[in-house]
């Protein structure tokens, strides 16, 4: 029970979010790779608050303040240890934790940590410290590209309004396109129809929730496992890590159940002296293990918790049921800037089932005979 | 990258379809448990092929033998080893690999192990590796049992036949009359439906699909963790080990998308002095930590790959497509004898997750001043 | 291969010796724990230079600064994140890496890292790591002492002078005497000669190396494993991560080979009501395991690698021998600085071991009917 | 706590002396080997009990049986399992475990286990568990050999007998010859006087102990990690996990206290256009990472705690002062046995750190610039 993921890499958070700083460690990422801020700032500023018109207003600037594991500009393979120092807080705005408010870990977080744990705004269980995995992420991000790996989110569906899907895409185009929208999504044409959804929501002090679709292409065939250490087992792991994803699937995931097995199967084609497949039901994995396909999974993402409306609740002081009404700064719609969560996240696993895989080949080479 | 399940307790699983024998290590599990053999043959037996109208033919008898870790009927709190014995195995059944079955894992199988897979029914990959978790989850079950905590899963939907779920269930009830059920529904009546669905897929050499519900009940709140060890990232990681299972959800999962924040967030009430929730959306988990109410998730199983009409693939030797037509037996669907195997892993999650716990109630007993 | 620890508690360390800041994250640590900071200070300040006649000069003051997991001055139970900026960075006093210095990680570190390391200094395999390391420990200490286990450690060794060793003593008195003493040992009468030693050392441009000894009283029996979680093999991972330490050993160690087996069983013995043994041959772990009485153990302490005197390397660049003095500030002797690492790395093992069997015993409650 | 060891490959030990069978999971070791089953056979019949004059006269034949991994003869790089029937056991030799057996694991396996351990002939705290490391080893040793890495051990010291050390033999030779003897030592005239030390322990009812030295040649520089991974955490780790080990060292070990850091130090040196070093003092590890040198380390082993004198123990049931005399057939000098288990041990860590390095370097191939 720790907030460390180990895989073949490793990442350590920590933090709460009115504390002293929150941040992460990265530990066994390659050595020799020059950082590339300004992919790192932008996928930070994706996630930020603050800067739209449907985003929370506190201003953090989120500025990385790199403690280790760099050095002059490039990573030395040690620890990459990155904090950023909480410069906004107003504790002030949160109410006493004595009524703890719905649909946030307030209270699960206080019986976890009896009662001890820092509750000001989250504390640790905040989607603030999404911020250092975003860099995390990015960071393997960038080294997976020079690998020709290409990570891409989008909004599938957002209340009632549903995007298509990357699923019969076979390939990926226009994802530089994706990442610029303010609502990323296939169809510009439900860019509207969504805005009005999330305004309308904020109009009524209310929030709403969607589905987010990430694809991974460039992925040859054979990362993985065929039990716990599976393709969905690792990415599923880190993607419920990301607080509000309350739902992970794979390729036609819960739509299998209308796909009788000579629709879900996908069949396998030459494509010169190459094998590939003639669809991609599977999103790219089978047994656990890639099949050369693009990785396609969608995460399904709940409706901010945090509402103007007030709520019921209770007491733990007096233990009584009591009205509880939020304060502060909240986003009507998170999904915009869970989308470079959700990059990030499969960037850190997809790195992580590769450096495996190289140790796989590495032992390899030559014993084949 | 291995078929080892690490958390307080741990699962090793090993051997393939039609090798010497299969089996699971179970290490760390408490000594001094009295196995309940009749429940784990129970068990077992709700896994098994052969039974009824559904299900492949193939006769394993499934007979554990138990080579470790009980001595005089009671767990010694060693490693406890278990092994099936490959009774029935007809390897020429099945075509040689040079043409991979489509959906199955026999390509990816084939590209992860170099080449040097034992491919034979599916070797590692296959469902039969089921049969040692189902051992090993009727083992923790029956211990979770002794603290007051059951599991139960049923089939959500099958096809188009959708059941009514447990979500709204505040208590569950009648639990082991679904255990006894060959197609387990709340509604009943459901049930020629979904013979009926099954019976046409088979008549047509194809399979079907569904969705699996499972609901833990009786955790105590606390149980889980912020970040990477959160109760969804534990019980997905093991349910996508689960052969099939393509998508994993809690709670409403990805029905969130048609709640609003108002409607998802579940209030808190005070029963008497306990506190409690009027609703349970959010499927008993909240910022990855369990809040005392029923654990509620969703697992996506996929039509089982194996039919009987021919299919498109290609041949490895040969570098052309070609067709293959898959021999043996197979069940038309899968999800009657993956319920047993839903519960095993959940128990096996879910009782890693109470042995963490433990640990951390025992550090804090009498520090809390 | 990672910086990380992970046992029920991890430890992240991060950091290079000239880089920002050196730091760690202490995850798993219980909720609740009122920080003595007054112990720490003063278990920091017997690891740190420039005190006494002996140690390095280079002045660093060690002022640690708690990012997260304390609030109010307490545990929070949630990642506990501490960093020491590096304030007195001299980074011309350290020779080009060209030529890399004998008995230092400097060759080593650059293969490893493929020749992107950061070598000020030693970076990440610096000494000063350690002061993380004593943090963390003596964190663990101040909890483990509110259970009635407390930690001491003496030098055993001295260049030729040897001192008594714990192992005789079935009780530890007059602990908190050998923490306040500059080179702590049994025989008081021993440390002009010690200091004897350590003086004609760095008169020579020389160092010198030796033992140190650390034992754990009041621990229960029953704490470890058989195999590869034994109490051996927990703390002598941990302590061969304390650089400089060549050799770990447990009760009479490399002495065994003079003892037959009727002189190194320890006789159990009943006092009272209670088991004890005559003696503690043992150090305290029978079978990997506890068996109630104090945890001895040695470890070897090779001198420090930085000499003043010239010595044999050679030119990385110009690929031929070349001579290196090693310039900077050095410690003739770095046993006294070590004896509070040693004392912190056995407290972060003893600490594992022990919420390890929290869980175990939690799981046993009520069920040994 | 498990009976697992989880390193790039993870190995699982299961089994008590007297219970079904004993065996291991080795999970991660490449596809593709065959297995060269006389060089596993002639490991096993090194350790095997009944072999020679010294050794306790239990016939097992330790046959092993692969009951899953290798298909063909050859790894299929998936779960190998292998398991050794108990066929000759005698609980009846093993006295009632009322009174715990002194220098044994019976008191803090019945601590331990809460009183529901399977005592018998040590259960699976036996040396017994050896074999299936032997086979684990054996296997890893074979690979690492087709890469050019040799492992060797001999008895450094027996008693009071002493032999050279590996140390200053910058090159091995003749390590074939050390495999066939039967106490493999380098001084082949100090045989008659240690068979006369363990014929005289025999004659008086006793056992005598000693030390293993262990290398291992042929390894490149780079493996390891500066702290937890480092090559001597790691291998420590593994050797106390051998019962009777009390003590592990690398180089000059604990005779680094008699060497100042101008003794200590290993020169570097140019050979040719390759970097080595004049001496290996260091015993081939720097900074937690090999440097190309000999891996060289040292176990304490003491003497077998099965000795035929009658000793001083307590009655649990009576809680009195109780003698205790060990029936059953025992070694008077364990050493002999213990050498293939060592080199086995050292096997699996040295293809652990192997693998991690094979991975670090496929992510670094390209990436240089």
């Amino acid at each position: 029970m720790s907030s460390i993921f180990s895989g073949a890499i490793k990442l350590s958070l920590f933090g709460q979010s009115h504390g002293e700083a929150i941040g992460m460690t990265l530990d066994g990422f390659p050595a020799g790779v020059t950082l590339d801020m300004a992919h790192i700032r932008q996928m930070l500023l994706r996630r930020a608050p603050g800067r739209g018109e449907f985003t929370s207003s506190r201003q953090e600037d989120d500025v990385p303040e790199i403690l280790s594991g760099v050095w002059k500009g490039v990573t030395t393979g040690q620890p990459l240890t990155v904090i950023f120092r909480n410069q906004d807080a107003r504790p002030e705005d949160y109410p006493d934790m004595d009524v703890p408010r719905p649909g946030h870990a307030d209270y699960t977080g206080h019986v976890h940590y009896f009662g001890h744990e820092d509750y000001r705004g989250g504390g640790h269980f905040s989607g603030r410290l999404t911020a250092p995995v975003v860099f995390a992420g990015a960071l393997c991000g960038q080294y997976l590209k020079s690998r020709g790996v290409t990570i891409t989110a989008h909004i599938l569906r957002l209340g009632d309004v549903q995007d298509d899907s990357f699923l019969p895409l076979l390939t990926m185009e226009n994802a530089d396109r994706l990442a610029e929208m303010s609502l990323p999504v296939l169809r510009a044409d439900l860019v509207p129809k969504m805005e009005e959804t999330i305004r309308k929501a904020r109009e009524q002090g209310d929030s709403v929730g969607g589905t987010i679709e990430c694809r991974v292409d460039g992925l040859p065939a054979g990362l993985g496992a065929p039990f716990f250490d599976s393709v969905e087992s690792v990415l599923s792991h880190l993607m419920f890590s990301i607080p509000a994803v309350k739902g992970v699937s794979f390729g036609e995931g819960f739509g299998f159940a209308r796909l009788a097995g000579s629709q879900a199967n996908d069949a396998l084609r030459m494509q010169g002296d190459n094998i590939t497949f003639q669809t991609n039901h599977s999103g790219g994995v089978q047994g656990g293990i890639t099949n050369g396909m693009p990785v396609v999974f969608q995460c399904a993402v709940r409706a901010t918790p945090s509402i103007a409306m007030e709520q019921q609740s209770v007491s733990l002081s007096r233990k009584e049921n009591a009205p509880v009404a939020v304060q502060g700064r909240h986003d009507p719609c998170i999904l915009p800037r869970a989308l470079p969560v959700v990059e990030a996240m499969a960037a850190i696993g997809v790195m992580s089932l590769w450096q495996e895989r190289a140790g796989q080949e590495g032992m390899q080479t030559g014993e084949k005979a």
